[in-house]
């Protein structure tokens, strides 16, 4: 209907639509996040993270831009002027905001501050299928400490939290990196200098594209472009033959150790010092180890490794990749990608991975941005839809729509206070009930039961009043029934789904069909 | 330091600072939210509500314009334009989102639709004190029939929701009006037809001040105009002194009644008829007792006072209160304000009521705006941070900060991996505990942990390690000790803060500290 009305009304009347990229959640998806969020937040809590709220809106300026992919000033936020002119943005991420919590807090804030944060947060991209304009992050961050050991911290915890979401040792691995390295290799094939900004933007970025392109796309990419099957050209960094080879060489070096850690991982070798090392990424290359930010970024990982593995933490939780990037800029040291590796079917039954699902780094010049002194950073954030897409694939069976209320049918609408009582006395005793609300006879107030989801509906005309009962309609055993009749009439007779009661016995009689169901209450 | 930078470098970096009307929300106060939440989830989902979540973006024309007080276009709301020219606006409040929502799916939703919605909602509008431009609703409504029981459900409900918050009968009152009594009043006076809207405006303006200006100035409001105690003059609605003379009479014996209701319920005589009807508002009335609109508006209040008092709500907890007005232009029929009745003391010791933490009402157009056919609805929304702010007021002794996490202090940077062990023992053992992260000394990690209001640190040194020991120092009860120190010396002596115990009994040593402060895990 409302399709005919936007030709016949288009003048009169708004179009009731939602902006592309935006969308309605129901009942059941927002009890499921919550209970997510509920035990992610315990986790966090757990480590001693505490909470903080900052509003979606803030100062342009003060968010600074730090999106990837972002090459057009004025692209990817939601921006707008204040009444006095200033320029205010919807936050694209919960890390920005933290940086200008912390400079406007320092003095008073514990060092290190540790905080955890989760809200929508806004993007003005382009929306695609599963992608939106609005989403939600869950965050953990420690600022104020250039100590390793809160970067090991953060990758214990990503481990944790999945776990705690019933995510098996071996469905997931963390995955560290360290820029550093990357950024050493850079430089040791000579691209330095403000003059490579640019340059060095699009390597990591074709680096960070192998997972979704392969190798070879990469050194397209690396070199002079590559077209896709489009035949849309995307411009390369423009790297020489020898700087593509030593850079490739790097990169698959770099995925073949993180094979054989995970090949060990698998095989129970999970704390293999040999494989897990992954040295000889570096120590057999060429030209690339003779950056000192290259050895400073392996040591740094190495610290890390040792603080996880002295730990407890396995291969099978936790490993070093040096093939992982992170696409955002901001990032100065080690960065972290949690990545769920079991393998589903999507709808024309191939098997997929889910990926990543949560990523983050150590980012020491967020704040510096602000006050001049260096406070360095290091956080976590998970992609909360994303993830819960992920635990519906794994939990499937539990994925079932939840009961709707008990309805009291509205039989003899003098007797609106009888019927509102007889809910009142169910939801006291902790069942969700209502009091049928609309107009209509019995058939719609039955399909308005049915279509709610409800259990059972109870029944009172004058005959029941008169006798002072209520009957009872089981309306899943009803269904069944229903769907039974054909072939079993004496199974329907045998158990009847619908069933008269003392109305005194009202909560008994409904519990006992909601315990018929695998509710208690 | 943070103030000097932006002296000095006020040309190069941002300065970290909020735009006006916005705050940063710490984790007491998000704690306290949270559960408060919960509670008001947990009787709304009782009622049969579900939730559905909508965005905060939605197209400007999809949200029309109805906030108060709105006398200018593009007033009030966050707008901007989308890549396509389109205009988008940050939602003032989830109702307007909730018609788009109905409209869209109108083919598909179970009729009546019963949802409940929390959310951020946003408002360019002046901030003040305690009025902030991004607040949460928490909302309730019922979309699709006219019944009247559906308005009545709303006021128990919004009663049941604030008893289950712990606020006691007779420290609130759900009032319940009609828009169309008011309407007809101002119809009886010859205040109609299109021409004279703008005036009618101006004329409930006036009469929703009532409580903040009193009579007299509502009187001058209604009439030529009012100045205020700046010199600043506010144009009035310009009715002549007869028609000033009877809404005055009106809204006299309105108040009336509504104080006669509440010293009834006060005596206890919570269902007295004569009293509850609020008949002599009318009935004695002179020329406004003669619309059409007034009678409807007063016989559907008779109807919901029944439903209500059938199901056994007293003058103690919801009233009819004729002078009941909410400032949103939308509503259409019967309107509801929750009230909280204590007093409390201000900053200055003198005594001020919290007055109105919701309201709503029915409204019938909202919908029909999209699909041009009648979709009748009503609901309510709490002001969730002013609740709050009454609630924090009603438990002032539960409100102390919660206590902060155990830390576990680095004696030796070589032994980290340990440190952590022992902080992950006691997550396990379900006891928030973190390894201290900065990089700085002992007494700088013990003043770490008094920041983060530590029950308890945990202190292994080299000697502690060689014995298989550690220390646990009780910060609550050293800081007792270090106050009492100086006169009670021996009371620190047979109380020690600061114990020995072995490794091995980690759990139960910081068990036992917690429980000395009232906390059991």
């Amino acid at each position: 209907m409302a399709k005919e009305k936007k030709v016949a009304g288009a003048g009169s009347r708004p179009e009731a639509r939602l902006p592309k990229g935006f969308r309605d959640i129901g009942a059941a998806e927002l009890a499921q996040t919550r209970a997510m969020l509920d035990t992610i937040r315990g986790v966090y809590e757990s480590y001693g993270f505490e909470q903080l709220e900052t509003p979606a809106i803030e100062y342009t300026d003060a968010l600074g831009k730090f999106l990837p992919d972002q090459d057009r000033p004025n692209e990817g936020v939601f921006s707008f002027t204040d009444d006095d002119g200033q320029w205010l943005s919807l936050r694209y991420d919960l890390t920005a905001p933290l940086a200008r919590y912390v400079a406007e807090n320092f003095q008073t804030l514990p060092k290190p501050f540790r905080r955890y944060a989760t809200g929508t947060v806004y993007r003005n991209e382009k929306p695609g299928p599963g992608r939106f304009r609005q989403f939600t992050q869950f965050d953990a961050d420690t600022v104020g400490t250039d100590n390793l050991a809160a970067d090991a911290e953060i990758c214990m915890l990503a481990a944790d939290t999945l776990e705690a979401l019933g995510i098996k040792r071996g469905d997931y691995v963390i995955k560290v990196n360290n820029r550093k390295v990357l950024d050493g290799v850079i430089e040791a094939i000579g691209l330095v200098g403000q003059e490579n900004a640019g340059r060095r933007l699009t390597v990591l970025r074709a680096i960070d594209k192998l997972d979704k392109f392969g190798p070879e796309d990469v050194r397209l990419l690396l070199g002079d472009g590559r077209k896709d099957e489009s035949g849309d050209f995307t411009k390369g960094a423009g790297l020489s033959p020898n700087q593509v080879a030593t850079l490739m060489e790097f990169i698959e070096r770099a995925s073949e150790s993180a094979a054989l850690m995970r090949s060990a991982a698998r095989s129970g070798d999970i704390f293999n010092n040999d494989v897990d090392q992954g040295y000889f990424v570096l120590r057999e290359g060429g030209s690339f180890y003779q950056s000192q930010l290259c050895i400073d970024g392996h040591q740094e990982l190495e610290t890390i490794r040792g603080l996880l593995r002295g730990a407890g933490y396995g291969m099978n939780q936790i490993i070093i990749d040096y093939s992982v990037v992170r696409g955002l800029e901001y990032y100065t040291g080690p960065v972290f990608e949690a990545e769920l590796t079991f393998e589903v079917k999507d709808e024309k039954g191939n098997p997929v991975r889910f990926g990543s699902v949560g990523g983050g780094g150590r980012y020491d010049g967020l704040v510096e941005r602000f006050l001049g002194q260096k406070v360095p950073a290091t956080g976590f954030s998970i992609g909360v839809s994303r993830l819960q897409a992920a635990l519906n694939v794994l939990n499937a069976a539990d994925a079932s729509a939840p009961l709707g209320p008990v309805v009291v049918l509205v039989m003899d609408k003098g007797e609106l206070p009888r019927y509102q009582r007889m809910a009142q006395e169910l939801r006291r005793a902790g069942i969700r009930a209502e009091m049928y609300l609309g107009t209509s006879g019995m058939k719609a107030q039955m399909k308005y039961a049915d279509k709610r989801g409800a259990p059972c509906v109870i029944i009172q005309g004058s005959d029941e009043r008169d006798k002072g009962e209520v009957q009872l309609k089981d309306l899943i055993e009803g269904a069944k029934a229903a769907a039974a009749i054909a072939d079993n009439k004496e199974w329907k007779e045998s158990r009847p789904a619908q069933v008269s009661i003392k109305e005194t016995d009202l909560v008994a009689g409904v519990r006992e069909i909601l315990a018929r169901h695998g509710v208690t209450s």
